[in-house]
């Protein structure tokens, strides 16, 4: 044991002249480090080990002990040791990740796509995998739409045996039963397994795309999918089927091409993105932008932001799963009940949450998340929407008009397209509890059983439809109320044939992502739906 | 406007031989950047608009335009703009703010405090603001817990003008009447408005703290502010009162110290932590942690890590509101709907959250969220957990009595304490539905409505405690079931003076921050509580 007055005396000096600190009052901390060399410390033990690293002019003797140890960093030493093996990789090879999941088939179009908001993509690749065999008349087949961050894969095939995310739901008198149908599915334009995304090559400058991607839609992607069905020759589909971003899409293909979908099916989707997961996705690009690695999406010859994926990845799997199921699965329980408690990952959902953003960190390319996230925020079938968008492709149909003959856009007019800033006058807090409640009253929120007029018109084109609109009342993200608004407004728009499943709290406590390990209950509403 | 040949042919050359590149290919992009070239581009638009810039050997043309413009990014300029003018301060007075609210009262103890998990504070300031009068016996006190970031500074004083976070809470008449009582608010321990946290200096070294704080609980808070308590002569309060993480503290008062306290009012705390709210503050703490201004904790002469504790922030907010209110006020609204949809923020409730995160980022010390956050995570009133660290402080005893004499630990040994690692093999997702609904059904998972004879225990010294319970039916962070849990809990436990209060949606839409805003609802429950 060292005595206290051992410790409050000089330590021994390496031939540095000491300087007494006076021990009780603030001293400015200036006068011991620089900006610089406390930035250094990022790499280092917080204690000041090498005099050789201070600069010159500033020279230490070994520290005074503190009254407590240093907490260790144990995450991030790990987080920085990923970075330091993904920039020592072959400069020949990049350190870029594949983000293949396989062998696909690939439909390449090269007529251009005009796009919602007014890009274009001059020509595009759709990875599809297909299970099943397309009938005679070409009338059983069904499309399968992938959720933010799936690949093609959604089953194993003879050209790729590992399992697919709903592998349990494909195959012979499985809920997409292959003796029956012909299944394909895709991955989303915008993707990264295999489909034209933000990390392909733009054929004006043959450059990666990056961030001069163009925004896209929901609608965009049921789009190029389409013309992906109009080379295998099928002309209607028997169903449109998708879970979590794929029930939006299962809704948008229904709404686009009502006379080519015989059914729907929307697992754990909405008709539109609501602010609280507006906000969570919202959240998720945010740390994913603000990895200085991401470099504003021009990062496929250097590092890949995956500090950032990781955290996106981590406040998105809070997202997915939910209360009940945690409470269940880690509780309280520490993942090491004899350590003290620490700042990085400690408690069992943290190491949870760890776990899952650094099995994703490099499988997925972060481009594609953010605009396909984006896509998903940007998804509104309501009627408002739709017109305004309507009116904007015809605005901008002279621009696939022109690229088709060869022309393009004046730089200069479509830069000035994209440069968003934000509102001069940011939101301000009113923190007024009872205007506020006020307005809610006035505007009937929560008052009202009826769906929305706008919505009710907005899909109106589904009034024919057969559709399968399934909830899961544990899930936050795709909340159920989200589900039972998109029967009431298909009822209401006149649809005789809603199928709608809510499965409560005893039925699943997965929460969102109960689509993709309810085979029972999801896969049996989806057979009995499709059979029907 | 410019035809399609002219874009894919060469650009003026500035005497560089130009490349003919693939147009449709893809090609290995090193041939064209490496990766500290594109790294620099963070701080530049994506062309290549400098040939100086790039590396002597790699010297190209103006580039060839892209399909679509490249997206700007004004969120992140903003970010970069500050963390310029940060660097820019004057360096005597160093970039760290000054987390100061304004003038309070300080209590010096410098009789060392032993923390729940073993840390020592040699000695400890705590900030603290009042309001009305102790009376001639010194019964009329209240004791006033803060939320999370929160300061002394609840309510407006003649030293300090400025309108405090209970503002309309306190005065006379009011739920807290300082014609009445005695109120008295502190600053907690761990955190940067006056009391001892990581941004004050350790006596022992004259260093700031930073990360070589020890890890804290709500108990050490209370424990810091009954030492205040002792020192106004106060010996019994009228009433422990807090809100959030005042909740917690002030049922740990009251368990703490049961005849100290005469009545425990909690609104929208909890008994502990359940997962979602761990997950939540993990996700905040992670990403303020890798911003690499965090510099492990030692940034005080550096500059701040403004953008993580803008993300955590961000992060934060969504926690704090819910859906119904969201709804109502931002709905799907974009920020400026004339312009195209962007990844920096868009959407209303986007520019809501980069709102708050803005305006917080540089008012709390980052250090002190992580600490307090963590405190509240390891809230648990559980008799297993109180068990085991009333047994760690008995084990720990020791030291406070060797450093009251003089004598401080072996740092080997102190260090070896703190060195959490991730357990080896890491929490692995099954995907096996049925075997965790098995599981779930086996540990009766929400189906029981008894309170777990765990908290009954731990909470049975608040038996006789005539305690207020309000939870709000909106709230997502601090869910009325956990109020539910505690009320059920106290009557279990045998305590016959237990008032629940739990307001629906249509009495407040505003989640968790219904504690700041509904003086009808929340002030009048606390009023008649307190004065009956």
């Amino acid at each position: 044991m060292q005595t206290l007055r051992q410790f409050l005396s000089p330590a021994p000096s390496r031939g540095f002249r000491y300087r007494r600190l006076p021990s009780t009052s603030r001293i400015p901390s200036t006068a011991r480090h620089n900006s610089s060399h406390a930035r250094n410390l990022h790499h280092q033990t917080p204690f000041h080990s090498s005099a050789a690293e201070a600069p010159q002019q500033q020279q230490y003797p070994d520290p005074l002990p503190s009254t407590n140890p240093a907490l260790s960093f144990p995450c991030l030493d790990h987080v920085e040791t990923r970075s330091a093996t993904l920039s020592r990789r072959a400069p020949g090879a990049g350190p870029e990740p594949s983000y293949t999941t396989g062998r696909t088939d690939t439909f390449h179009s090269t007529d251009p796509l005009l796009l919602d908001w007014g890009g274009i993509l001059p020509s595009f690749a759709i990875a599809h995998e297909s299970w099943g065999t397309l009938n005679a008349d070409r009338s059983n087949a069904i499309l399968l739409h992938t959720g933010l961050s799936a690949s093609s894969h959604a089953a194993s095939t003879a050209a790729n045996e590992k399992p697919g995310w709903w592998e349990r739901f494909i195959g012979p008198g499985r809920p997409l039963d292959t003796e029956r149908f012909f299944i394909v599915c895709t991955n989303v334009v915008g993707g990264c397994y295999g489909s034209t995304g933000p990390g392909s090559v733009d054929p004006a400058n043959g450059e990666r795309y990056a961030t001069r991607f163009p925004i896209l839609t929901m609608e965009d992607m049921v789009r190029a999918q389409f013309r992906l069905l109009d080379s295998l020759g099928v002309r209607r589909l028997y169903a449109s089927v998708g879970s979590s971003m794929g029930g939006m899409q299962s809704l948008a293909a229904g709404t686009l091409f009502p006379e080519r979908v015989g059914r729907v099916a929307s697992i754990s989707g909405c008709a539109r993105s609501h602010p609280y997961s507006i906000a969570m996705r919202h959240t998720q690009r945010q740390v994913l932008m603000m990895d200085p690695n991401w470099n504003r999406g021009f990062y496929y010859d250097g590092i890949p932001p995956h500090a950032g994926m990781k955290l996106a990845r981590e406040i998105a799997t809070v997202t997915y799963r939910s209360g009940p199921e945690w409470e269940q699965r880690f509780g309280r329980r520490r993942a090491d009940a004899s350590r003290p408690p620490a700042l990085c990952p400690d408690f069992l959902i943290e190491t949870y949450l760890d776990h899952a953003g650094e099995k994703w960190c490099l499988e997925y390319d972060p481009n594609s998340l953010l605009y396909v996230s984006k896509a998903m925020d940007l998804f509104d079938l309501g009627a408002e929407h739709r017109e305004m968008i309507a009116g904007l492709r015809g605005k901008n149909q002279y621009k696939l008009d022109a690229y088709r003959q060869g022309e393009t856009l004046e730089t200069a007019e479509a830069a000035d397209l994209c440069t968003l800033t934000l509102p001069e006058t940011p939101y301000q807090e009113t923190g007024d509890a009872e205007a506020t409640l006020e307005e809610a009253a006035a505007a009937d929120i929560g008052a009202s059983d009826e769906p929305p007029a706008d919505l009710v018109a907005g899909m109106r084109p589904l009034a024919d439809t057969p559709t399968l609109v399934l909830g899961v009342a544990s899930d936050i993200l795709f909340p159920s109320w989200q589900q039972r608004e998109i029967a009431e407004t298909l009822r209401k728009a006149g649809n005789k044939k809603v199928m709608h499943v809510e499965l409560g709290v005893e039925q699943s406590m997965f929460g969102h992502d109960t689509f993709l390990l309810d085979l029972e209950n999801v896969g049996g509403a989806l057979k009995r739906f499709l059979e029907r």
